[in-house]
């Protein structure tokens, strides 16, 4: 996608430009002028709007256009954008809202508008675009209070209220944009086609993107997991309570995705991920600052004792590695300051350095920060400055910011945000493309589904063509009883069909630890007189419990979880998550992510397990998942890990009441 | 404890004033000269000092003094404190260092210093104070650039500088501070004193505590769980990590406790946990502003969706009711707002309110804020703004702060600190008084402990006095060893005794699962070859796994831990803390802080264990370890619990080897 003609147009249109001040269409004019670019206004109403010659339509402008943007109601949107398609314009922003946010009516303009943009292989951003910009070349379309300054962050934002907020805070820290652009609806561009874009951009060093929905799960996975190798993407996700879906509903008309689904999109994609405002900023600003960091050798200086020592203590929570801080004193002078400055930076082994400074009677704030400027501006290594203190430090922190050294307020934060740092950089080359190739290629054809859950009987065949070791399971009837007791030994395990009891604890359709032909009877005639079918299997007594499912969120392939099994899976919440495809190093890595994994491998002395079968039936579970697009989800839960085999106690299957989806 | 004659002092006499300006003793008789109080410099050298008649000695000074404040060089510090006796006065602060930060010599200085002012009920602050202050009184001797206004927080810290820190930022602010004092070396006045002080001073709301090592950890628990009822009191603690414990050594001279002994600690004590200097800092300033909060449903009041969405999510998280966000929208003037707060005053049964405001092009900053204070300041419920942004809302912001109303910058941290004001006041009388009285009251008479590890055999007997049900288990020999096999059948486990082998699985002393004579055998042999007493226990084979242990960290009663037993101990750190003495509501409390508390209660539709043998397990397990004060430590791993009973498979305990230290 060619975004050149967007964010760096040799003319534009503006249809719907007003002479009325107090219309969207004069405001914009009034921005776009700022550009010196060839501004067209369209208006079949007026000849001339602010000493600038109008058209009546698009088509009668007499020189090419590369842009167009369109403010007009959306009932005509269509109309216009049908003319300039015409007129050969090679993108379209849609300002106008009253498309998809609004309903059904709204949905039908927006569906036509994408397939007239699409056939016309235009690029359409919006409808309902709340700006972008390219300060760069003073084209600035947002409704901010602040104008976005020029700088290396590029900004894609589903709420045009972030960029309104980061362009004054960018500002203030002397930070600015590359670009900026607002999501909309996303009937043509998405977040995927701006993330290509600006990875590839040379004026973005970082990338920040607020999102509330993905436009497509599959894409976001496969483009975004290749480009954040490139460029660090710090991305932040609204919309992920109850509550906040509801908003984002009402806000952008889309739907907001769990969280499991957005956390793991966001990390099977290598973006880093901002847990609040906060965070998304900070790291804008230290990515936006600071050069690579590859290594992790932390310094940390001070006229603090204690900020040292809460510093120190938080650089051994994210394992960073810090000597003790150089207390230079609460006395020193900027003189103190500067040979310990000296000091620390001949040790060509340290990577990063963190500067503490608290007001006390003898600082001299402004001193010693022109000493940090001094120093280290020019060694090309990661260099932040906690000034702790209020209106005292405005100056100094003043002097740091022109120079370009980070300031974060807080030293225990900027300890965080530099192991944040260590972590893309030392890591981003090993980040894992999606997909990846699989390991396991098991087709059995002929294989059948029935809609909603698989009885025992298809489960079974299921399990035998993908090599699930189920435990021998037999169905029971009143007059096998006794031979099956024979054949299994005891303790036995008692229950229900799936398809008949779901939720079996519930429903008291399991028995387990039946230790006595009696007790089995027992059991057995009380589910007879609910259930049809009954099934019986040796109770495993003793190994690791394993949850393995598979379920299909919107958009997205096929998620896969795992983790501890039995009732841990939900009171430990030992998951680990991947979207499907795997193979074994990444089935491998997910097991490791659990706390179960860890065990597994021997944690505490225990002999580590053999992890070849455990990794086999991950990847056939998914396999399996893979080849039935029909499954709508697959639990098993327990298997039963022992030294060198598992045995899978309980599988439930489902599939689709309808037609297969989309894989 | 009366402090009235530190903080407020009729007269002061400055032992050490100086004329020579680059001293400390010149510095502080210019602060306390602000004072408007009888100063007396005293200095056997000069008769004058900055217009002020000196006196050779304190002796000399003809009126009484109520406090002395000690400049002089460490070695002669003693000499005038039995001056300073001798004259009556109430306190004395000692400024000079050189005690025991310093090494023995100066250690022995201390203790004598110690000694003295006790003897003659002297309150000593001190020595090696880095300031304290009575900002409403003028009385500040602290070494910050920018000098502590009068407010409402009281601040108690083990550094200086988050004291010059603390100053500046709520200058900022538009807070201030009822009294400051910095700790010193504690050789008199503690952490303990100046809260049970601050927490009856009428000037003080709330009190911040900065520490990096308790003074008496018995003591401040019994004290400050009984203060925290009063006020809330906003605890930070730094030395957590190996290299900030090192720090804190050469900062205070104190040694930093354990992490779970310190979290337990002020969790026990009622105290308001910040994690990071940034959550201090704030916390203080939410506390200082606003009223209790003993509901929690939540107003959020926004012209940016994006934000909103943020703050919902984070609300829906803490756990704060909140419905969708009222969003006024980007293009929102004053009025807008105006008339959003007015409707949502009404409805009476909200309890706080979060306004978000972002600076978009119509956005009016100012005027906003004034409705905000024109319509919330009177009605006495929580209110913060979040004003996202950089420069452009600083006078917006400044508004506010003139008119008392708390700004927090993010939206997301603002809900998380209301939640914490929520929760504060909310539990603030279910706070439970250390100590508990405590449930059981076993005494047995004649039981003695051998240094060192005891053997299976003492366990046994203190085990039955004490009612701790363990497995059946017997010491076996060649000749027993059929005889055992058959009168506890299979499966069963053989182990060496703790004595020989504390870590057994290590020391490949334990086998388990062992199903047939022939095994059993195998394995004897293979320990009888290598340790003297081999033990031999039936296997039990489900229920849940618990871990009960007990340790003494140093100054602080014994720590009883809870938690999931076997290897889920170290796995999953599900485990929960408490001093001891406790009672069966404490133990329960304890237990249901843990994720197998949960399951024993019943999670995931399981039927609920009955709890009353586990509870009594861990009160026995508590009182032996109060009975014994030589018990070093306890370890119970696992107890196997099953509906109606618990079965100990393994107790280790181990003596002090030397005299029984102070319970």
């Amino acid at each position: 996608m060619e975004l050149a003609s967007l964010f760096s147009p040799r003319s534009i249109a503006l249809i719907g430009a007003s002479a009325n001040k107090a219309k969207l269409g004069w405001q914009i004019l009034n921005k776009l002028r700022q550009s010196h670019l060839p501004i067209f206004p369209i208006n079949p109403h007026e000849s001339q709007i602010a000493n600038t010659r109008a058209y009546p339509s698009i088509l009668d402008v007499p020189d090419p256009v590369d842009l167009a943007i369109v403010v007009v109601p959306a009932p005509i949107v269509n109309v216009v954008v049908k003319q300039a398609a015409e007129k050969k314009v090679k993108s379209i922003v849609v300002i106008s809202a009253g498309f998809s946010e609004t309903g059904p009516q709204g949905k039908k303009l927006e569906i036509v508008l994408k397939k007239l943009c699409r056939k016309q292989q235009i690029n359409l951003l919006g409808p309902n675009v709340l700006g972008f910009a390219n300060p760069a070349k003073k084209l600035d379309i947002t409704f901010a209070k602040t104008a976005p300054m020029p700088g290396n962050i590029g900004l894609i934002s589903q709420s045009g209220a972030i960029g309104a907020y980061l362009f004054d805070w960018a500002k203030s820290e002397n930070l600015g944009f590359s670009k900026f652009v607002s999501l909309g609806n996303r009937a043509g561009l998405t977040e995927t086609d701006f993330l290509t874009f600006l990875s590839a951009d040379p004026d973005t060093k970082v990338i920040g993107l607020y999102l509330e929905s993905f436009a497509d799960g599959q894409k976001f996975l496969s483009i975004t997991s290749r480009l954040s190798r490139k460029k660090p993407i710090v991305a932040i996700f609204g919309g992920q309570s109850p509550v906040g879906k509801q908003a984002v509903l009402s806000h952008t008309a889309a739907l907001s995705p769990e969280t499991a689904v957005i956390k793991t999109a966001l990390a099977q994609a290598g973006c880093i991920q901002a847990d609040n405002l906060e965070a998304f900023t900070d790291l804008l600003e230290i990515f936006s600052l600071e050069p690579p960091l590859i290594d992790n050798d932390l310094v940390i200086v001070t006229n603090a004792g204690g900020p040292g020592i809460l510093a120190a203590d938080k650089a051994d929570a994210v394992r960073l590695k810090v000597e003790r801080p150089t207390d230079v004193r609460g006395d020193a002078l900027a003189e103190q300051f500067n040979t310990a400055f000296r000091q620390v930076i001949k040790d060509k082994i340290k990577d990063a350095f963190l500067i503490i400074l608290t007001p006390q009677t003898m600082t001299q704030l402004e001193l010693t920060c022109q000493a940090v400027v001094k120093q280290f501006k020019h060694i090309k290594k990661p260099i932040v400055v906690s000034l702790l203190g209020g209106e005292i430090t405005a100056k100094a922190k003043e002097i740091l910011r022109k120079n370009r050294i980070a300031t974060i307020d807080f030293p225990q934060k900027a300890v965080d945000y530099l192991s944040i740092l260590f972590q893309y950089w030392h890591n981003r080359l090993k980040q894992t493309a999606y997909p990846v190739r699989q390991s396991s290629l098991i087709k059995v054809p002929g294989l059948r589904l029935q809609p909603g859950q698989q009885t025992w009987q298809q489960i079974k065949i299921l399990a035998k063509a993908y090599h699930l070791p189920l435990v021998a399971t037999k169905i029971v009837k009143e007059n096998s009883l006794l031979q099956l007791i024979k054949e299994f030994g005891f303790p036995l395990v008692l229950k229900a069909d799936p398809t008949e009891a779901l939720h079996r604890t519930e429903k008291k359709a399991l028995f387990l630890n039946l230790n006595s032909a009696k007790t089995v009877q027992k059991y057995f005639n009380q589910l007879k007189s609910r259930f049809t079918t009954i099934l019986i299997q040796p109770q495993i007594r003793s190994g690791h419990e394993l949850f393995i499912g598979v379920k299909r969120p919107p958009s997205f392939p096929p998620l896969l979880t795992i983790g501890s099994g039995g009732i841990y899976t939900e009171i430990y919440q030992d998951v680990g998550h991947t979207f499907l495809p795997v193979n074994k190093t990444s089935a491998l890595k997910l097991l490791a992510q659990t706390k179960l994994g860890q065990i597994l491998q021997g944690a505490r002395g225990l002999p580590p397990t053999n992890l070849r079968p455990v990794i086999d039936l991950i990847l056939n579970v998914s396999q399996l998942a893979l080849n039935f697009p029909q499954i709508e989800e697959i639990n098993i839960n327990p298997a039963i890990i022992n030294q060198n085999k598992v045995d899978i106690v309980d599988i439930k299957i489902s599939a689709y009441e309808e037609t297969p989806r989309r894989l």
